[in-house]
């Protein structure tokens, strides 16, 4: 969606909305951390989020690939920086076809700083000189499909001295089709509200979004504000002044002061900001709570899994349980689809889920990250007394989990969790059973206001052979559960009459059929075991290939079973554990002594 | 589905299993009467029902009509008696070919009884002159298409006078393809079972089903032993002796006999029972009770609409609401749809619903009986009170139900109903909210063991135009309220924002998911509005169009709109009353004073 539009709609219900903008990091951990931190902010609520563009060098092809995980994976909306600095126009096409490829349709256009080193701005051979071209280029070649921002300077172009001229610029790039406008960072909130009525007066009607950039640090603040050469108000400097070694005391100021500007601008009219995150939550995520900004229902979740914003993924309503630890596997997997289920899972079975490669098994871990997290298991019981501290928050992953920590809902049962792990159930996905609970519930709520959401008790773990034995055995008495078991080789046990998909999560609203994003289907479960036992090879890698530690890996991917398990009757919320409680295991802490 | 397999079926499933015989009617009120009694008769579990053939005329297109209307219309699976008598082969080809074009499998293949006034039984020019041709000729014609049943004489066919030629014949008639085999009423068991034994002994190895006549009056039995040369135990006529003139008494007899003769035979291995029900219900019923029969639960409702058995409607599993009380109209008017809704409704959305022939939309009664039932209103107060006898059981039927009596889930809301009526909403159609009941429910339950199913709230009644206006007002304070109002010009009012289907009914169940069998959907009601409407001009046309009465009515229909509602808050059960009765109403009792 293009953010004019997601613009003129929180006017129209005349609310405040808010964007955050993020830059490419420079290694592979940063980048899978600023995923993570990406998707937490998603709960957050920003009607977009930009990426900045670096000039030339991998890091341009890094904006379009971030861009891209973020529309198409994690369903935010995206507005990709372009700046002409060592662009030229067959670059420019090549980001632009792979923004629209992934579904975005915001552009934000710049000329950009000059390259590393540089003192002065040049434009490239067959490159644009002005981000004014670069607007005109990309309305004369994809037309209206694009929103397109520009910059404003309320403190003035660095390379300008003529503030009029400025104006005139700013003029001209809006009427070469740019539709909105994100200033500069500013500290002086009375300099932007004068310069938002100047623009009004020459005839710019776009909206503006303030860029406001809160205090991380004393050093970066004052770095910053200089090489912008930002004006910073008396009060200001001298509220740091005091603080200035503390830099717990500065972030706290650093919000309080952003809490104030923003509502200085917002008591004169603005109800749009953007954020200079710096790639960090925790100061954005004080300021809008300061503010209290509350995030608009349909920005929260509208089904339990952030909906891809690909164009081709747009009536994609399903998907199996299997991958919810491991959503950018999943969405790499099913790219080469040409339809996606759209209300019956059924419809979309025969297309294969695609080979082990694109997004990988690899671990996301270097081998020494690695190893100081997991250390060398010497058993099966050190392997389980892993995953239960997982559980227990004491590890910070598992190869199984994308997620740096376990989702909200998996709290109200983290206890038995901890529990099954310690006797011998490798826990790698989980959701317990929810009886129909408000659609605006803070931990299980999803979709439209005034309905109701539910869920199916699913749990999903690694088990011995002997083990599953008495489990099944158990399960058997049981007809309300049902379960899929298989192990590497393929071998498939179940109990299950039918082949057709079971909803584990559904909702009902005002209106509408019923709603069911979640299922436990077989012929994906199959796809996913490859996957889930190739992560187990990912993972005994690290160690010497004689080692113990790779060795009891190894058996375990070689002779365990991997085994899901939804307890159908959602109306017994404790279903599910109390059969796994009563079932005795080989391996691992009896029954009778477990903590909970 | 064969009756051979329901049978195998049952016996694997180590249960007793019946059937029921009707016969068709002369008059077509006693048609509707007799597939009203087939549908309730539904409920007591019948493995299939059989409709017999009566020799030439009108009638034989009559058997044909009753077993298409059973099979695609009640879900009742279907065995139809076909006979040689006056039946050229081109008959039997055309017979043959209906039934198999409605989904019926199963064939009772007789000789038949000579013709009305004929002494002796001879073949009709290119006909068959056996049942045992006939058996063959089907075979011959529909391979192993049909199940074919033949009748058994364990007291000797009429026209035999040995015993021995008798099995003979109907080893023969096994031989050329029956599968099965039913026997002729009889009253001494001992008989029976010695004559299941002598036909095990030759050979004949097809399962034998006894046909049980319960005696409903003491001159029908006499009368009926007497032409069937029926051999009665002494003790049976000395219990009848004394009671002969006291029909109820007659009537409890006979189902004590018919328990008592059905456990001697079950207790000698037979498991399967035919009953021959006259076209009445109470005596049948009774029997299965009083022999502690257990209907098995998948008899029950699969849906909680019947499921058609017509081939080309075996996946149907969603229908509008709408037509909930005139379920034949929607079947005819959907029968030219080349695939039905697989899952979901909008697939099916283009083709148009039929028009208002087929099935019509005339009264089903008589305009005597019309005119009895309805008396001649004189003002929309006069109709509202008829609309509110109705729900209160004191009037018999309605021109919008094919009912001819309220469905036991609308006990919970009567008085209700009965309020909305005398307050000038004139209701059609509803459904109370159910919030999760266990699928095995007496009242609301349906679908396999170990779910739970749901229902939103839903109310259908025309309403002045007045009435609307206010009634409107009210609603759009609701956000859990969905409507939509037309009238017969096709004005509509909704404040509906989709135009997708709301699901208002649905079931949860184990390794499922989520069945979604009635919806709210704006097409099909605006098809449905057509016949609604309509059904008041039917009405009108019993009274002399000068009359006060069809003034009264054609104004209705003229002026008034038809209005559905559904209250999505289906955890709210009295939210759409409390809303209704908050109304206040220019027609009718204010809400005040209205009965509860």
């Amino acid at each position: 969606m293009k953010v004019i539009d997601k613009i003129h709609r929180a006017k129209e219900e005349g609310r405040p909305f808010w964007s955050f903008e993020y830059f490419p990091p420079k290694t592979t951990a940063g980048v899978m951390n600023l995923l993570d931190r990406m998707e937490r902010m998603y709960n957050l609520g920003p009607e977009f989020v930009d990426i900045t563009w670096n000039a030339g060098g991998s890091s341009s092809d890094l904006t379009s690939e971030l861009i891209a995980t973020a529309q198409s994976v994690y369903g935010l909306e995206t507005c990709m920086h372009l700046t002409c600095t060592n662009m030229p126009k067959q670059k420019i096409d090549i980001a632009l076809k792979a923004a629209k490829a992934c579904g975005n349709q915001n552009i934000l256009a710049l000329r950009g700083d000059p390259p590393r080193g540089e003192e002065r701005w040049e434009s490239c051979e067959n490159g644009f000189a002005y981000a004014s071209d670069l607007v005109a280029y990309i309305r004369e070649q994809y037309g209206d499909y694009f929103s397109i921002g520009v910059a404003g300077y309320p403190e003035g172009h660095l390379d300008s001295t003529d503030k009029e001229e400025d104006f005139k610029w700013l003029k001209f790039k809006v009427d070469q089709g740019a539709d909105f406008i994100v200033t500069q960072l500013f500290y002086d909130t009375e300099l932007f509200k004068d310069w938002v009525q100047e623009c009004r007066k020459r005839g710019i009607h776009v909206p503006i979004l303030p860029g406001i950039m809160p205090i991380q640090s004393y050093g970066g603040f004052v770095r910053m504000t200089s090489i912008c050469r930002t004006s910073v108000p008396e009060s200001i400097l001298e509220a740091l002044e005091p603080i200035k070694d503390d830099d717990q005391a500065v972030k706290d100021y650093g919000v309080k002061l952003a809490v104030q500007m923003c509502r200085e601008i917002q008591e004169a009219g603005t109800q749009g900001f953007h954020f200079y995150t710096l790639n960090l939550e925790k100061s954005t995520r004080l300021i809008l709570e300061g503010l209290e900004f509350v995030v608009p229902r349909e920005n929260i979740r509208s089904l339990p899994w952030n909906p891809s914003l690909s164009k081709k993924r747009e009536k994609e309503n399903v998907r199996p349980i299997f991958w919810k630890n491991r959503i950018k596997s999943y969405v790499a997997r099913t790219e080469a689809w040409d339809e996606f289920p759209n209300g019956r899972w059924g419809d979309s079975r025969s297309p294969a889920f695609g080979e082990l490669d694109g997004y990988g098994t690899s671990l996301k871990l270097s081998s020494k990250d690695a190893l100081a997290i997991w250390g060398h298991p010497e058993s099966a019981e050190d392997v389980s007394s892993l995953f239960a501290k997982y559980c227990q928050g004491l590890v910070k992953s598992i190869p199984w989990s994308d997620e740096r920590s376990l989702y909200p809902e998996t709290e109200a049962i983290r206890g038995q969790l901890v529990n099954l792990n310690e006797r011998g159930y490798l826990t790698i996905n989980s959701q317990p059973a929810v009886n129909g609970v408000r659609s605006d519930d803070k931990v299980h709520g999803w979709g439209p206001k005034n309905g109701y959401v539910y869920q199916k008790a699913y749990l999903e773990f690694f088990i011995s052979p002997e083990n599953l034995n008495q489990l099944v055995k158990r399960i058997e008495e049981e007809p309300q559960i049902t379960y899929y078991a298989v192990n590497k080789r393929g071998d498939l046990r179940t109990n299950s009459h039918t082949d057709g998909p079971n909803a584990v999560t559904w909702g009902v609203f005002v209106g509408k059929e019923i709603v069911q994003p979640t299922i436990v289907e077989v012929v994906s479960f199959m796809a996913w075991k490859d996957e889930a036992f190739e992560l187990w090879s990912e993972w005994s890698k690290i160690y010497d290939h004689e080692s113990t530690s790779a060795k009891v890996i190894n058996s375990i991917r070689d002779e365990w079973y991997l085994i899901n398990i939804v307890h159908n009757d959602f109306q017994d919320q404790d279903g599910l554990f109390r059969v796994l409680d009563s079932v005795p295991t080989t391996n691992g802490v009896p029954p009778s002594t477990a903590s909970r």
